[in-house]
Parts: structure tokens; sequence; C-alpha cells
């Protein structure tokens, strides 16, 4: 071809992953699947695959039905392919709720195309990923069927409530028959100012707790007499919240810690309380560990609740752990260059590698040592009423996922 | 009189004395008066005091009735003698609530005399303080009718509440008129152990404060974009509960803090809170003021508050301060010898000095320059189930106010 036909190629190129990413993306954004509801959005999938020779599995978990289904989650496995290297996308069909509907601009369930935007619940957080996706296989699928490795899906309804019946359990029913996913390219929403400037490449990890410090109820008139928990532990907390974790490294920011209550009290101004209870959470970057924060919390704590000594009256404390997810981190390799390059010829951006934000399923699945990345479209709106993205980013989406293909199946 | 014969005297004057006080006791503990309902308690006294000779008038404050009488609050102000020095009884008729009847060995409101103790709510606080000294004034005043001075009685039925018809506004009617009181016994339960081991020449101040510090909401995983005011008050609150602000002295302990309640919080982990709130007390000594305590609380939060900035937000900080009652003391001079004397007399103790404990309506009536003291029965039962007292001490009681009377009252 000719430069200018060439380019009047890939103008109609981008035109078709344009309109066939909407269609998906409004299809799927017509269903009101609020979490863990799947709502048929997971079946028009399966069959839009299928049609293009992907195996479709589809995993039920949780007890409770839903609407008629088998159980409260349903996932979807779908996979073209049986070698190696296996490329996942991951992404979930549910949605957060809606709020108040009357505060929306356009009904929330009524994908609405106005300003250059489409609005709706799931127009960032994902189905316009998953829709892109779908289309880029499509297309890759047919340009290239006989493509190295396999291509597959991992969507579930479970991501946006408590994450115990999605990604969870298909990636341990996948690790129990040694089926491993090499490259995972989660689609939630990573971009910030345009399409690609950011893609996750890891994420910290998260370890709550709730701190409960026990003294003995009394008048404030009479403190001897009493042991006031707060003065217990307000030395220890100044400490805590004072204290520097690590320094982070290249590509995690310094782990903190937030508290995030804090209540003690009767509500009586002349009363000494019995107990105290402080919630906090770490995000932790791979210098420090889950045992280490552990460690010098309770060396902190130990240190001030051996010296504090009421009368014959003494604070205790107790720390219940939870660790919601450990850190996690794909350093620059096949998986981060394939996305950086795929971004670029799309979009001309020089991407940034960003292990900032808050956890996604992204956690489950890097432990089974596949390498993982999240890209999709901007965050801006994600979760809130109006939430809303570009038109034209549709398609731009569309073209990088399928040129991440092109970079990690072809020869 | 022979030994003997005088040994005698002495005994049937103890149970005259007891026997009066019990049944003066016992008619007020019938009433269910439970702030800030009189419940007729008053009537009974004026009664009684007209027939010795006092002057009695009711003071009626506060806006709603109560049982039909004129106001919220009765108070009785009854005097003998027009001429100084004015030696006052302070004391209230209204009793804390019972809580469930059930949990009572005895009905609440049904005196009852086992096992040597009179049982029912007003046992300690503080009707039979009022029986007694309504025995020792008719006694004292039987027996000595040209006594020096006047005797007075300020009993008001709102000290167990709000505490703002009773006393102060008594104390305020009195200082329009320029009627003075040179000697206070408040009848307030002020023994320990033993009746009259203990006296309270003089109480702490108190100052309240509700300290809010305001930062800005955001999510735990991106603390950056937030400010939280729980961190940003944690080494100020530190320094706060650490802090010696004085070191007491003869009559008064060190000043101290306690924070009774600290709130901050949305319920969810995953979210820095907009504000804190933090409710504490001072109880005060005479060697610092309500000025100088503001001013070291402030300088410790300015000094941090200056010093936390967080991105482009800034947390801030604002305290509400209540005063509740300034110190006051009493120091050894004439009061304190009558009481120490006639303590001395009936009951052979070596009385001690003390202004630890809550306040009492002794703060309205101090800063007239009053010197007040506190005098009254064991309060080991006050404000519980089961309120009692030692049978025996009624008597004794009266013995001890009139021995005050004969004191301070005759040449």
């Amino acid at each position: 071809m000719s430069d200018s036909n060439k380019k009047i190629a890939a103008t109609i190129e981008t035109v078709t992953h344009q309109q066939a990413t909407l269609d998906l993306s409004i299809a799927l954004m017509q269903r009101p699947s609020v979490t863990p509801d799947d709502d048929g959005c997971q079946d028009i999938l399966a069959e839009r695959l299928r049609n293009s020779g992907f195996n479709c599995e589809f995993m039920y978990y949780g007890d409770r039905q839903v609407k008629g289904e088998h159980a409260e989650v349903k996932n979807l496995w779908a996979r073209r392919g049986t070698t190696n290297p296996v490329i996942c996308f991951a992404g979930h069909t549910d949605v957060v709720p809606t709020g108040d509907e009357k505060n929306w601009t356009y009904p929330p369930f009524t994908p609405t195309i106005a300003n250059g935007y489409l609005w709706g619940r799931g127009a960032a957080d994902m189905k316009t990923g998953i829709a892109a996706f779908t289309v880029a296989a499509e297309r890759f699928v047919a340009n290239h069927p006989e493509h190295n490795g396999s291509i597959a899906f991992l969507i579930t309804s479970d991501e946006e409530g408590p994450s115990i019946n999605g990604t969870v359990k298909v990636i341990e029913a996948l690790e129990a028959r040694q089926e491993k996913i090499t490259y995972c390219l989660v689609g939630e929403p990573s971009s910030t100012d345009t399409l690609g400037d950011i893609i996750k490449n890891g994420r910290r990890g998260s370890l709550g707790a709730v701190l409960t410090v026990t003294g003995k109820q009394g008048h404030v008139a009479y403190p001897h007499l009493a042991c006031n928990p707060i003065h217990a532990a307000m030395q220890a907390l100044a400490e805590l919240t004072a204290a520097t974790w690590d320094n982070g490294n290249d590509y995690f920011p310094a782990t903190s810690l937030q508290i995030s209550n804090i209540n003690s009290g009767t509500g009586a101004t002349n009363v000494i309380p019995e107990t105290l209870e402080v919630v906090f959470n770490f995000r932790f970057s791979t210098e420090t560990t889950e045992d280490e924060l552990k460690a010098k919390t309770h060396a902190i704590f130990d240190k001030y609740f051996e010296d504090s000594h009421f009368e014959d009256t003494k604070a205790t404390y107790n720390i219940d752990w939870k660790l919601s997810g450990q850190p996690f981190l794909t350093p620059e390799g096949k998986l981060v260059s394939a996305c950086q390059q795929a971004i670029k010829a799309v979009t001309g951006t020089e991407t940034t590698l960003s292990t900032s934000g808050g956890t996604s399923d992204g956690r489950f699945i890097a432990p089974t040592g596949a390498q993982v990345v999240e890209l999709g479209v901007r965050n801006a709106t994600i979760h809130q009423v109006d939430e809303k993205i570009e038109v034209d980013d549709l398609g731009r989406l569309a073209k990088i996922y399928e040129g991440i293909l092109e970079n990690l199946l072809l020869d």
C-alpha cells in the first residue's frame, strides 16, 4: 500500500475497533450487574468468545443463589489455545451501587453518549475494558488464527464486593489442575490524565490491625483509682504514627500507616473509660514484610506498656491483625515492554510505571508466578455519580490490547 | 454531778440525739425526692425550724413546674438571729435515681433498719446529714437561746441535677441583699472509713475542654491527598497527657488531666476521617489557674499544628472550654478547728483535711468569702444500689454538729 492508503486503512481499522467496542460496552452497561450480580454479562462474552474459538467454562462459588443462577458468584474462564505462553485478560462484570439515581445526569444503566463521553455505571470500572479486550481478541484471532500460545479471559462478578468467591477461587481451581497464566493484563482503569499514561506493575501490600487497650474505669476526679486506656496508649500511638517503616524502592513508595478509626469513652465527661479501640492499616512495599511490620509494632507497644504502671492496675493491649494482600511486583520485562510499546504505537505516550493506589484482583494472580500489569481507561470518575469515559478512548484501548497480543503471541 | 452521773447524762443525751435524728431521717427518706423534686422534705424542715425560732423563706427558681410547686426547684433559706457570725448548714433534699428497684435489698424509699444499718436512697447522700444538723440546731437553741451570731440553713433540691436553679441562685439572692455567710458546713458525706475521719476543706477546680481537629478526608491508600486529623493531633495529645501542670501544695494534690472521650473515624477501615473529637478535663489545684491551663494547652497544640503540613492541606484545631468550678480552700482557722475539736470530742478521731474528690455546692458558696468545710457521714455507698449508713453514726453526727455550733457561737 502507499503511505496514503496505509493511513486510510489504519483509520478504517480504528473506526471499526471504535464502533465494535462501543456497541459491546453499551450491551454490557445496560445490565444493572450490581455486585455480586453478573446479570447475564458473562453470557454475552462467552457467546462472542466461542465464535472466536474460545473454550468457555463457568465456575460458580458461594452458597447463596442470585436471580436463579447456580450460586452467589458466577465466574468465566475462557481460553483459546492449549500451549504456553498464556496471556490472560482479567476483569469483572460487577459494578458498585449507584447511590440515589436522581443524582445522575443520565440514568446509570441507560448508557448515554453526550459531549464526547459515554455515561453510565461501569463506563470506566470496567465494562469498557472488558469490551475492548474482547474486540481486540476477536480481531487478533481473525488476523492470526494460528497465533502462538493461548489467549484467556478470567472474568468474575465478585471484585467490588468481598472478593471471596471470585478471582481467588478461580485461581485455586486453575492451580489445582496445574493450569498457569504467563502474562496477566488486569483491565482496571489505570490511566490518570490520558489513556495509557500510567500502568500499574505491582501493588503495595495491605495489612489491617485492630488495637484494643484495656484499662480500668473510674471517675476523672480519682485518676489514681482508675487506669485510663487512652493515656496508656498515647505515647505508643504517637511513636507509631511518627515512625518510618522503610524508604520504598524504585517501584514502591515508602510503606505508610494510617489510623482510620479511634474510639473510647462513655459519652460522660467525668468518667475514665475502660477500653480504647484503634483501627489502623499499613500499605507496604516489598522493602518490608508482614512479619516485620507486626514485630516493629509490637516492640513499640511492649516498650510503653512495660513502663505504664498505674497504682496496682495496669493497662494491657491486644492487636488483631488481618492481611488483605501481600505486595507484588512485575519488574520491567516482556509484559511491561509489550504494554509500553503498544501504548506508544497507538497514543504516542511514554507510559509511567506505578504501584500506588488500592488493591485489585492482581494480588490473587501474582502469587502464582504470573507477570501482572494493570492497564485500562482513565479512573477519574470511578465509583462516583456520573461515571463516564471519553468515547474516543474505547477504540484506542482495543487497539492497544490488540497490539499487546501481537507483541507477545507472534514471532 | 459525779463522774458516774455525768456519764449517764451523756449517754442519755446521745440516745436522745440518736432517736431524734433517726426519726427525722426516716421521715425525709420516705419521700421519693428524685432530683429536682423536693417532694415536701423542705416543708418538714421548715416546720421544725420555725418551732426553734428560725425565719424560713422559700426561694423558687426555674420555669418548669414540678408536682404543682411554683417552679422547677424549691430552695429553703432559714435563719435564726440577725447578727454575725452566720454559721450556715448547706445541703440538699434531692437524691439520685434508684435504677431498677428490684436490685435493692429493701425498697429504696422504705427506709429499713437491718444489721445495724439504715438502708434506703438518701441514707448517706444526704438526708441523714440534714436530719442531724436539724436536731443539732434544735438542741443547741434549746440549751442556748441567747447564742451569739446566727444559725442558717441553705437547702436545695437541685444538687444532683444541673445545679442551675439551686445553691448558686440562692447565693446570688443573698449577695444581692448583702447577706453574708461566715462559716459554711456542707453536710455532704465526707467520711471514708469511720465517721469524721476526713473533712474536706476545699475542692479542686474543674475545667472541661472539647478539642476538635479538622483534617481532610481521603483513602488510606492515598495519604498524601488527605490530612489525617488523628495523626495531626497525636504528638500534641501525647505531650498533653504526659505533662506536669503543678506539684500541688499542702492542701491540694497535683493538678491532673484526664481524657474521657476520643472519637474519630467513619467505621470503614480504608477511609482517613475528616475530624477528631477529644473530650478532656482538668481537676486543678490553687497552684495554677484556669487561664494558665488554657494557655499551656494552646501552647502545646500551637507548637505541633504549626509544624504539621500535609502537602497543600493542613489540619486545624479548636478547643471549646467550659469551667465547672474554680478551686477553693479554707485553710486551718476557726471553722476547721471547730470541726476538728467537735469530731475529737465525740469520736476520739484526729480528722484529716482533704481537698480530693468531685465538686460540691461548696464551690458556689466559697467565692462569697465564706469559710467552707464539708463534713458528713461515710460515703461508701452513695449513688449506689443499697445505699446505707451505720445507724449508730446518726446520733454521733448530730452531736458533732452541735459541738461545732457550741465552738463557734458561744463565748
